[in-house]
């Protein structure tokens, strides 16, 4: 059975976007994974179709309403659906690839896209809307971070990468940064590969690679050597 | 003069996607920033059109050639073009909002998407390339990182929010989470909204709006209270 997304917003010409080409595009036309997009807009009530109001207690922007995103929710995901129902918002838990594999593991999932100045807390209480983050800056909203969630998780979907191995050898799998790669030409405005990676000695370029990543780690990315607290139960 | 975002990648159809409407969309047609994609394939020299090669020293995947990519890099922003050029990758940088409202003060951006296993290092550093990291996965290819750059930088280009204020209030700003939100309703399934947002007291609702961002940032983001080492010069 196919993966399943769907992605909730105001915005559905948005997508397949980037998903609709490469690696994901070609999974999406084998139907590998399927993608139901929801307009909220169609849940609006009223006859101006309003999906958003001013913030209770006053400043700036419009706040989602929770009537209507509920609806949205109600009728494409209701509460037999076992997929887990992200919002994408920079108040959330910060993705990590352990988080993207286990979806990847899963049925599915569900994306709501936020827009204005976020989404009323109860619709986020009521639904049990998991607050997704994919990091420290803030967008104009949920759609581009919700094709980022789906091209994480596609690209482990079984039969999506050619080679199996490429998913294993990388970036945070192993907790460390990913060592340099070198390639053809041999010697590029005076650079040469670094002599070892010409050996042949399989062992020997092994231990290269894991100092380089051991190194680029400290020197970029200590926090990701010492144990997260915020890590557990990711 | 207009922002000027400049995007080297094999996926050029992937542009402008999502930063094709909306809040971004807008700001294009109007002038406020512009984009340029650059096919990195146009510039490959052999007959087979070859971008990546295999990666010296063996493993999987391909590794995007350090030839190729120089030549459209010098083509397209040369030694004298001002603008920062940013490498997407998981090895890189973690992208703040402190990056983003530099770059958007600044005349443009260059932005490389990786694909492939990965960049050959010695156009890295030879063409001074920052990397940049979204978040802590691994995607497919840079394509919808570079997206999500540009759309957390064109927010703050000026004159593309509608309201001023939007943009200082926000999550990081300050250092914490956003607040929750409300909106009408009053009451939605037996939920009410908090009695202070309703009170009027503009003093009393800042307080509980500081006071729940405060607690929200304690709950699920001890890290941004304590000071990051990694965040000096960012």
């Amino acid at each position: 059975m196919s993966f399943r997304a769907t992605v909730l917003t105001l915005y559905p010409d948005m997508f397949p976007g980037t998903l609709g080409q490469a690696l994901a595009g070609r999974a999406l036309s084998q139907g590998t994974w399927d993608l139901q997009t929801v307009q909220i807009r169609d849940y609006a009530t009223d006859r101006h179709r309003s999906v958003d109001d001013t913030p209770a207690g006053g400043g700036a922007g419009m706040v989602m309403r929770a009537d209507v995103l509920a609806a949205a929710l109600d009728a494409n995901a209701g509460p037999d659906d076992p997929r887990p129902r992200l919002l994408m918002s920079p108040r959330g838990k910060p993705l990590t690839q352990k988080r993207v594999r286990a979806l990847a593991e899963g049925p599915g999932v569900v994306i709501v896209c936020g827009r204005f100045e976020g989404v009323d807390q109860r619709v986020i209480d009521g639904r049990d809307l998991e607050e997704v983050s994919i990091g420290d800056y803030v967008l104009s909203g949920g759609e581009v971070a919700a094709q980022v969630v789906l091209d994480a998780v596609i690209r482990l979907l079984p039969g999506v990468m050619g080679n199996a191995e490429s998913g294993e050898t990388e970036s945070f799998e192993d907790g460390l940064l990913e060592h340099p790669h070198y390639t053809r030409p041999a010697e590029w405005e005076g650079r040469t590969i670094p002599e070892v990676l010409t050996s042949g000695n399989h062992a020997k370029i092994g231990k290269w690679r894991r100092e380089r990543a051991e190194e680029l780690t400290r020197e970029r990315r200590p926090d990701l050597l010492a144990p997260r607290k915020d890590d557990e139960g990711a």
